[in-house]
């Protein structure tokens, strides 16, 4: 059922561009929609650093976009979204509300950052990289992405161990789905003191290793308040990504996509959501047929969305073990 | 580290009662404060059925409330919470706005329903039980708590299995947390085609069997859109529950906990936060100490919400399992 490459390069219609600093151990992914697409955010973290997310919201005006912009460097790290809007307003993508060509569209590109700010040299002073790594990954994009330590996920850390970038995609009816999210989590993505995987029950193959699923129960260590707080205080966290779809959806749609997508990070890490996370996940349908507001296509969530848990809590064990493996 | 009684009667200042209508398969929940507790919500599903929930909003007048009602019956079940508000009105509970004696106070009394109209006899008319059965909920409650198919959980369906009411506690530094879940879920507790509780690697002893966790991976079935609509078409459904702690929080501090408590709905069932779910949890905290608005005292919520996380999960299969062994 799976694609080749496995990965968000699968969807029709999106490109992905990485561009990583080795100095400062940061980065910027850029996913790239060929037409606007239909668009949704869910965010349940404590501590999100986002752009142009309100613009999302179902009673706004606008509800497709041009690219997406995941990003390190915590709230420095907007500005790669800035690059990528006046890249593609140059290139006439964007809302247009003239019909005037000396005016300039308006792309839209909503960002999200991670903070990764004590990983490297980042005394960059009042020039931090992200507008350079934002055009250098718009500009290299294609549908082949690389997993682990590249792009946003550069400096990644998913609880004690190396975080990167993942990404999974699966086959239903009707089209496919796929998850990048770069993982950066405040939580672990192993069941605690071993290897297995928290997401090994939706292991493809030997997609990240192949560990299988650990015979743990009892399950219920968490470090008392005192060393999770110093845990927390000493770092700041955040996993965001993208899911995908080729399934045309209307905004309302990609909205309930979102939130049950929010349920692969929950079966991936732990703890998640977190005051110190972000957990900021996009939504993207770039299906151009017609999307029916009909309570029966409401029903047929049930199976995008359930497909959508699971690859991304496929890909944020891909990524971890990219990071850890290929890094 | 458990309580003897591992249920939401371990959190002082809080007693529960049920009540059931065998006929009708349908019953109410009721989970009162001793006093004013502070009070949260989070929704994730499609479907939910709510009252007094806006109330509880960051920035609205009233943050503490009198009681919770959980009940069936869909929106026919909301009538139970107004019995409970008249009955705690006429014991002089509830916000008073007055100083008079002559003018009724407001008892806070939140509530969300669940799904259960095709089970048993619902042929009411104009004469729904669930008032009657409010006030024999309201007037038996203790801190012992039955399990299974009791209460709002006494018709209720978990997937394709018996749902009903589960509970479970777990000790933290500072106090307790536990939960109460009427668990009537569109989706499984059960790794597919196995009698392995998702829950698994957070059951405590044998709580809910002692099964172990599944050797399974690959795990990638979803029944296609048409069989999985049909399913969703031929019943509603929705989880609802509330977890509580006696450790002090601010209502911002327990909006946090209600959103890290959901991610173990999403550990414990496989489709969750679906269009036919409602997925509703309440957050009370019975704490009566200071609950300073510090950074400091946010970090602490990443012990306390991983805790209400897992307690959460092992409430859900605590519940499914009662309910097909003890009902």
């Amino acid at each position: 059922m799976q694609m080749s490459g496995n990965d968000l390069g699968d969807i029709p219609g999106l490109t992905v561009g990485q561009a990583a600093c080795s100095t400062a151990e940061t980065g910027v992914t850029v996913i790239v929609a060929d037409s606007p697409a239909i668009a949704a955010v869910d965010i349940r973290g404590g501590g999100p650093g986002t752009r142009e997310t309100d613009a999302l919201g179902l009673s706004r005006l606008v509800g497709q976009v041009d690219a997406i912009v995941l990003a390190g460097g915590s709230v420095y790290g907007l500005a790669a979204a800035d690059r990528v809007c006046t890249l593609m307003g140059k290139e006439g993508r964007g809302v247009g509300l003239t019909g005037r060509d000396d005016i300039p569209k308006s792309p839209i590109v909503p960002a999200a950052i991670l903070w990764d700010l004590d990983r490297g040299d980042k005394r960059w002073g009042a020039e931090p990289p992200y507008r350079d790594l934002a055009e250098a990954a718009y500009r290299s994009r294609s549908t082949s992405i690389n997993l682990g330590a590249v792009g946003a996920g550069k400096g990644a850390m998913a609880g004690a161990h190396k975080g990167g970038v993942g990404s999974a995609s699966a086959a239903i009816a009707g089209g496919r789905v796929a998850a990048l999210i770069a993982v950066n989590s405040f939580g672990s993505p192993y069941v605690p003191g071993t290897p297995h995987f928290w997401a090994a029950p939706f292991e493809q193959g030997a997609e990240f290793g192949g560990r299988g699923v650990g015979p743990h129960t009892g399950i219920a260590d968490f470090p008392p308040d005192t060393a999770m707080a110093a845990m927390a205080g000493a770092r700041r966290n955040t996993t965001i990504g993208v899911v995908a779809t080729d399934i045309p959806l209307t905004r309302a749609q990609a909205a309930r996509l979102a939130i049950m997508a929010q349920t692969g990070m929950a079966r991936a890490l732990r703890p998640v959501h977190a005051p110190t996370d972000g957990d900021i996940l996009f939504v993207l349908s770039t299906g151009k047929g017609p999307a029916p507001d009909t309570e029966a296509a409401q029903l047929r969530l049930l199976t995008l969305g359930t497909a959508a848990a699971d690859v991304v809590a496929r890909a944020i064990a891909r990524g971890v073990y990219a990071a850890e493996h290929m890094g």
